[in-house]
């Protein structure tokens, strides 16, 4: 397995390997990602994983600094995936770099008002990082649901030569959805943290029995949480993440909530 | 030669033709167009021609409706000068588009305050043409200066795998630099037009024969003019567009002004 640090060496190694699928990742790796490179595998003629903490999507208060890294633990997971290449570069962007990518409509809810400018960052990274890797496939996980359809929607508008695999999300055996931060939790937050996952199957549930008024849906779900502050939960179209008053077509219910100091997020899919 | 009205119909073209080098053009073509078109045609296998009058690069006062167009004209030019498809969206962007390409620094000089979210605009749709058309190659004239800078700016962040080919300015016999825009000059205008060259010529010859003073150059180049608004003469660092004191590098002199309603700009390298 190769190890590039340099983006120059990424782009001149994926044009002498064509094929090439890409699992963006920012590190610390889990199943999660794992279940990614699995999705790829047999899918590319060459399987590249990126590990980058990317600076440009992380806002002033947020965990940028603190965010968790284990670079060995990750190029072993890699490695026993059948990675052929990780790229893990210090800096990923050239001098000068004055460029960004911004979405507006389904990057503009949910987390959009919490995280300004996190999605501008992260369509901005994964655009350079689809340009240096000359991916034709990339793999991205269904726990960021808010962020696969911006990345679905940048692709479409500029029509980057990029396959998107949505892959499920991977869930601990006590429901909480993996996630790098969950490393921040508590014994007693991790306890708490289930009630996200509880609070999304519950309104899955509901609807499977017929409910579809989406006011009472998210009233249900939000009666099942125990958490310190949440930030929404809210039931939307499964592709614009536009509000519906009625579960009428696929749609999707997300939670953001934080217990104890650890922002968590989860999602389900509910449909009618 | 082939013309396609359709995005999809023009990538599937693209993906059977490898090798597709790219002309990006607002139509209403004219020799400096014509002239890309040579510049690529030896260079690629397949050579694609973009008509498109993009109205995200239109401020709402500016010529989005009355602007020149004529497409019988422009195949005819592009059948003489040996071009393999051309690509004649009505509407270039997908349903619910959403995507913004936004360059800072070389990006927010000159053109940039006179003309808010004109080079933003540039950079969508050329970042969408360069999807759509698969291009490994795309020649921008050195009329819009400024705009090959931004957009190598946006290749080299975003990593794209498209080489930008510069084309040098093309004249006619008075000197005016070539223009769509320049239908809109009466006799009289089309006279004092030329005062723009001639201020630049004026610029250059100084600076060949030792004046290196960046406010006497622009004094000199200024006292040239015969317009009815100036908007800039400029003499900057040729890369960055940076202002410089000396000229102590290659540098461009750029100049923007209104003669009559018509907003004319013109560009020369100048050297030390």
């Amino acid at each position: 397995m190769r190890v590039i640090h340099d983006s120059g060496e990424m782009t001149a190694w994926a044009e002498a390997h064509t094929g090439v699928g890409l699992v963006p990742t920012m590190g610390f790796l889990h199943r999660g990602h794992a279940s990614l490179m699995h999705l790829l595998r047999p899918r590319c003629a060459r399987l590249v994983v990126s590990i980058y903490v990317n600076p440009l999507q992380f806002g002033p208060t947020e965990d940028l600094a603190t965010y968790p890294r284990d670079l060995d633990g990750d190029l072993r997971l890699c490695a026993e995936a059948g990675v052929d290449a990780v790229f893990a570069p210090s800096s990923l962007y050239p001098p000068g770099f004055a460029t960004g990518v911004t979405i507006g409509g389904v990057a503009d809810v949910l987390e959009g008002p919490s995280r300004p400018g996190h999605f501008a960052g992260v369509a901005t990274v994964v655009a350079r990082l689809f340009g240096v890797s000359r991916c034709r496939l990339a793999a991205f996980g269904e726990k960021d649901y808010q962020q696969l359809q911006v990345i679905r929607r940048m692709v479409l508008d500029l029509a980057l030569p990029v396959e998107i695999v949505p892959g499920p999300l991977v869930r601990d055996d006590d429901g909480v959805a993996l996630s790098s931060r969950n490393t921040y939790l508590s014994t007693e937050d991790r306890r708490r943290a289930r009630s996200l996952s509880e609070a999304l199957f519950a309104v899955q549930a509901a609807a499977r029995s017929g409910v579809t008024d989406v006011g009472a849906l998210t009233e249900l779900g939000v009666a099942w949480l125990n958490v310190d502050r949440l930030e929404y939960l809210s039931i939307v179209d499964a592709e614009s993440l536009a509000a519906i008053p009625t579960l009428d077509r696929p749609a999707r219910a997300l939670v953001a909530a934080k217990v104890g100091r650890t922002r968590l997020i989860d999602n389900v899919a509910v449909n009618p």
